[in-house]
């Protein structure tokens, strides 16, 4: 299982998200990665976490005023990015050039979907993993395995038909620690959150629940 | 075969191509399309030739000012919609969403894509048709038989691979009949040309060329 | 006072709205057009009510499939086009561009803006109106005059001392013939409507009651 | 005089260049500031040049994935930001939304604008400066005072009609110290340069040329 916390842009302290989340990682074994604002990536990735990017663009070095460089993302710490979130939904043609300016800068991708049916679809581009955000759960305080556990495990379905090793992650309704085991008993390897760490009082207590039955 | 004429914003008389298109297609026996703009598509109907929209956009009935509903494309006489042309890139969430407005208004799909790995990707989405438009050769005078036949191959066995029921169509490097026939020969069921009908001096006979060797 | 009836994308009947504007524009003496669907443009046309386009796109003639060429917008029927409405937001860049675009068709052209200072932004490109839409009027059933008739005139002075030839006109809270008067009063020199009219029972009944204080 | 040195995505070291204005900056006395990739702030930053970020978001605090937050630009040293720079043309409300943005974190702006008309447009939304970016002379070796310096001067017109506290600048066509002065003669204020800067072998040289004639 693989736990991505986007802190999106939240007026959370990026340091102390990482740093709980670094040391969640290091006592359970679990793979936790945080996704901060572009302008805090070096100081995330100083506390040594996993840290990620929450979008890059699809360009190459050159005249891109005001884009988000793959290579200068990495060159910040990351290791990973975000691709498509429901906040940034992006062309098609995006979503492949933002994979492919990732894979030149040795960038691991998750690009989100909405359903089965566009998660299939990013497959096929072959990024590390697909995550489905069923907009329903978005932002709500439902969880996946209580509102609908069928679009993840369809969405599972879907991407697997068209490529096997690509993930599925559930990208929405994930804040507990059953929510966790919920998930990965429907398929996912893997989830995205946002608000249930980056807004918690105490984060590293919300992240110890998080990986508590794993 | 299926020949689709997309008018795009050219300064023809879209009833002269369309009339001739109803000609040819007459004719010849093959199938033959004009998408004009939305303001001529029940220009372009009444002379019975088939009608395709150039887009429709991934809304319902509802407050979408500046949109072009699908139903109202229907109503003016199209049964077909272009989607994420070059020219019209579209968010991977909107292609879904202007697939199902298709839907809902009984308009049959042809979803472009830049290469191989896109075309795969839409074809996820099940449109009646994909159409691989290699970047080099839009609006060039290059054949896609002579500069890049493989990427027409290897965008059928991608759309295959993923939906065997999704036709593949050449969406750019075809303006005689000689191209004609080297896009079938390479896989392709359908092909889309623009400007080799539409700012052809003799439309009528650009078309007669086009279906000579069907 | 000129009245302006965006259809948007309902599930009206373009046909008898126009043909009911024409009337009570006949009868009152008042402007009225119609903004129906891109698709609709023709037929509504031909019931010689004022017909205006919901938008046109910042392009010549060219390769631009997708778009809504202002040239074919004009050769439909329309004499006018909306811009940048709230749910077809532009980039200014392209609010210039179809401006001109408008203008080698000879269109006439309203342009939207959210407040007094977007208002007095668009006022310097020069269109012949700008129509402030304050968000929290937009969509809703409140009176631009009760809830917050000051942006009103202080879109009307930003507009004014930028460019004193460009109309303003209230872009939302107006349903009744008395909140024209109220519009007016506050120095709108006409109004934008859209569900008061094209969303009920009688749309003709709609027209008479907005224009009967005139 | 201010120059705002903009690296884009430049495969160049942006603290080689961000050390080299600062010591030109001090040297010289003029104003030289460094506009890197939001993922490079901090270290630009640390420099103690004046640091710029390219872009900021037309968002407050919250949930928007892949934004770039202008607090968190701030936070990592950012005193100022550009806006619809030719490579990253905005949707007008969202200028006005990023300077609202910009103004909560204590930023200033410098909007860019292709033509006068569009220079008059943004400077009614009250920035710090506009930039005049002449569509012929973006990327190009040609000097804004030999191409086309009435652009310049017009821009100033039309800035100065609608709010003459805002300042212009010459945002293409500058590349040596002969330019500056050309450009301070036609009214600018300001000049925005990349590539002869961020591309120089000597980015040093480069700017002491630059203020060589201030």
């Amino acid at each position: 299982m693989f736990i991505l916390v986007n802190l999106k842009a939240y007026p959370c302290d990026p340091v102390e998200v990482a740093s709980a989340a670094r040391d969640v990682a290091e006592d359970s074994g679990v793979r936790i990665a945080v996704a901060p604002q572009a302008a805090h990536l070096s100081r995330v990735a100083e506390t040594d976490v996993e840290t990620w990017a929450q979008h890059v663009s699809p360009v190459e070095y050159g005249s891109h005023t005001g884009s988000t460089l793959a290579e200068a993302a990495a060159e910040a710490g990351a290791t990973g990015t975000l691709l498509n979130h429901s906040e940034n939904r992006l062309k098609l043609a995006d979503i492949d050039g933002s994979m492919q300016a990732a894979e030149r800068a040795d960038l691991e991708t998750i690009v989100c979907a909405n359903n089965p049916e566009q998660s299939g679809a990013v497959a096929a581009l072959g990024p590390d993993a697909v995550a489905v955000e069923p907009p329903e759960l978005i932002g709500g305080d439902v969880s996946v395995s209580s509102a609908d556990p069928d679009i993840v495990r369809d969405a599972v379905d879907a991407v697997t038909a068209v490529d096997d090793s690509v993930d599925l992650f559930c990208g929405a309704g994930v804040s507990t620690g059953d929510d966790v085991t919920a998930a990965a008993d429907l398929g996912a390897k893997g989830i995205l959150l946002a608000s249930g760490v980056a807004k918690a009082d105490d984060p590293r207590a919300a992240l110890e629940d998080l990986v508590s039955n794993l």
